[in-house]
């Protein structure tokens, strides 16, 4: 059971980070209460700023002592509500946001150790600055911290290539609920020493542990790309090149995003900047990256090789090669502006679906087809990782509805089309994770046997469950 | 606390799959209870080799509710004692060698599900049949089955660009300690929903729960290759090679073998078929494959142009193309025969190291030194995956001394050389896991916090220690 920290214990934790990083006026706490797309908005009487690891293990072992419960927070970007603390007022927010450091950058290793608070970014840019690749790559990498990519398995647009954020890990530094420090920071290929304990971190949301530092994966930049918007008839040409460009291009295939023409339409709407990437206007859309380890020369003539089997093929309808970094750029503008192009279009009801790559097109028919049904006039616009059959199953209100009244359905058009996911063996969040928005939504998606595994998992781990209650499992 | 079963118990477990699949004769239990090396002869008196899932839930309800041990194995290949019973004839065997079955082969999805016993070699058939490549391949290909590879998250020559067995699983069926049955067969590239169990039982050795079938990810096969012998003055030199192939080739560099030169002249000298490799004679040699989209000539003059930086760059003192299928499996034979040549050489002392990439040098130079004081005469003959940072630290008795007397040493000899990988934060087990060889090794090289989150996680998910008893963690 849990306890409502006292004045005097709020002092004692303020006390372990020193008063500047111990935030208590509601006013310089609101920017760790909320969540950025205003969903949620929780109370703390506390935010504690550490600035070290020992400083992480200390309010983690009061805590703990204690029974108080601890919110872990980086970059508070996530999407599902898992990193804000609830409306009780009696949870501690832990922010890792000071802790920003990149302890070291090792390019013949290719690997890099940072500290959880480092901004994606950042971790970026030290890669690059020691010509090297870190590949993780999301609409949020200016403001996320890789704790939290890590703590959420992040997803992102470079999945396809180079794996989710799980793929990317060599080592973790974590605090365990009762502040013992777990020194897991090894860099190494091959390690087959015991359980992968690792890997309980990383997607663990903050319910195990707090990852305080990770080594990660570094590889060679590639030296060079070549981007395609090919116009197609329907998902299922969309695979067919998919499967197309793997095949020829392997791991160069760096990049596949599936968009349909509504899509295209809101984002020529409202973004600006962009334009027709096509000359022929068609139902759906692909855009295709090609990375190559010799030149740009190399991934357009792969590209172009593709592109013309799939035209005899009768796959594609038309495509258009970027000519420039800058139309490359724009093409990428175009799918990055997917999401926020849909908010002048009034209430959007959203899903993070996967499915296996191959059910992609029969998933998208059946969905699409529903959803109509159920909500005459809605627009959906789904789109997004084809080659990791990940969707972002988004549908637009009717024109001219009720704004509130559609979002109103919310639930019961999430009801719908998970029901249509299950039936695929998909994923109710495949990259988001669960947080707070999908915990009751988890049993059924999991079944009693993960539910329960998961639950003694917990219990090993955090047995007084101090760590991010209420998210992903019921406390 | 177990429990030895009696007479009674036994017929109750081999009732449960029926007299044919139920062993009890010594001679027919024997190729169950020893170790293919001869390492290792246990008793048992049972070894049941169950048809289905529903007969693995019912053998593990059963040992649950009576606190039997269950000893669970697959090839019987692995190189650490983990598959077979101990000495004291209470523990049952439970074979899956009669669970094989390819379940689906799915090309587009580039996904294919296995059961626990089939071989190695007969998933890799299967995948290629659909022209697509499961990456795995390791020396035991034809005998180890996948149940195994994934309960020893298996390494092999493939690590570099596929990464290990735990990189290769999308889903898990596993029978957990009590028979329930955890439907984990997902084909999902992406899933967020809750933590990752499956990574427990990847490299989980059995002492979690008992894999019966999986999901594997296939990829598409490469449509050409090209394989080179370089010959080097020292491993600076090898990594320096492998630095470059890396950073031209970046995903199509599919293998990076060092060897030393008494190690090529043990294969030449003991193994048919060998012959000189390159014209220059050198310390040391690698060997390097690239792989390509698109043919041979492709791989080729991507591996030409690499060496021939090499040259001029002074890396390389000489360097051999192979010219022909035919060749590349000699050079290949050379690499896979380097374990077996050491055996006509007399006693071999040997370890299963990995440091991170770019120490692998130092380390060599160090432990090389180190085993030369200690051992005088002693000829080290350390090869590996280069790449991943792992070697294969053996060390073949001096000539002429006495084979046992030598051997006698192995845990004075284990011990230096451990204790040298420590400094490099290395790891003493980095593709063949823990089992019972080096099971009093693991706290001492893991520490006292993740020793205890391994305990608990035992703890939690095989509360009564039915499973594998005495494998990787202390009863």
């Amino acid at each position: 059971m849990l306890n409502r920290p006292t004045p005097e214990l709020l002092a004692r934790f303020a006390a372990l980070v020193g008063p500047a990083a111990a935030l208590t006026d509601p006013e310089a706490t609101k920017p760790y209460r909320m969540e950025w797309r205003d969903k949620y908005l929780g109370e703390t009487p506390l935010v504690l700023r550490p600035g070290s690891v020992a400083e992480v293990s200390a309010i983690l072992a009061l805590a703990n002592e204690t029974r108080t419960a601890i919110v872990p927070q980086s970059g508070n970007t996530g999407l599902v509500g898992g990193q804000v603390p609830d409306g009780s007022g009696s949870e501690i927010v832990l922010s890792l946001d000071r802790m920003t450091r990149i302890r070291a950058v090792d390019p013949e290793g290719y690997s890099l150790t940072a500290e959880a608070g480092a901004i994606l970014a950042d971790v970026q840019n030290a890669a690059e600055a020691a010509d090297r690749l870190f590949p993780l790559s999301l609409g949020s990498e200016g403001s996320c911290r890789i704790g939290g990519n890590i703590s959420t398995n992040a997803g992102g647009t470079a999945v396809l290539a180079y794996g989710n954020t799980r793929d990317l890990v060599l080592g973790l530094e974590v605090v365990l609920a009762d502040g013992r420090v777990w020194e897991g920071l090894g860099a190494l290929r091959k390690d087959n020493t015991g359980y992968d304990l690792k890997q309980l971190f990383i997607g663990g949301e903050g319910t195990l542990g707090i990852v305080t530092a990770a080594v990660l994966k570094l590889y060679p930049r590639p030296k060079g790309q070549a981007v395609a918007f090919a116009a197609l008839a329907d998902p299922a040409a969309a695979l067919a090149l998919f499967n197309l460009a793997r095949d020829r291009a392997g791991h160069d295939l760096t990049g596949f995003e599936l968009m349909p023409r509504i899509g295209v339409d809101f984002v020529l709407r409202h973004i600006p900047g962009s334009r027709e990437p096509v000359g022929t206007t068609a139902p759906w859309y692909a855009l295709v990256e090609i990375s190559s380890g010799h030149s740009d020369e190399a991934a357009r003539s792969a590209i172009e090789d593709i592109l013309a089997t799939a035209f005899e093929d009768g796959v594609v309808a038309d495509a258009s090669i970027a000519q420039s970094l800058a139309e490359r750029s724009t093409f990428w503008r175009m799918r990055h502006g997917m999401s926020e192009a849909q908010k002048p279009e009034g209430g959007s009801i959203k899903h993070d679906v996967s499915v296996p790559v191959a059910s992609v097109p029969a998933f998208l028919d059946e969905a699409i087809a529903a959803i109509e049904a159920f909500v005459p006039g809605c627009r959906p616009v789904p789109f997004g990782h084809l080659g990791d059959g990940n969707i972002h199953f988004n549908i637009s209100q009717p024109v001219g509805a009720d704004k509130q009244a559609f979002l109103d359905r919310w639930d019961e058009v999430n009801a719908l089309i998970h029901g249509i996911v299950a039936r695929y063996h998909g994923s109710i969040s495949a990259e988001h994770g669960i947080g707070r928005l999908k915990r009751d939504l988890l049993p059924a998606a999991k079944g009693p046997v993960a539910m329960a595994m998961m639950q003694s998992i917990k219990q090993a781990l955090d047995p007084n469950g101090i760590l991010n209650p209420g998210k992903m499992l019921r406390p």
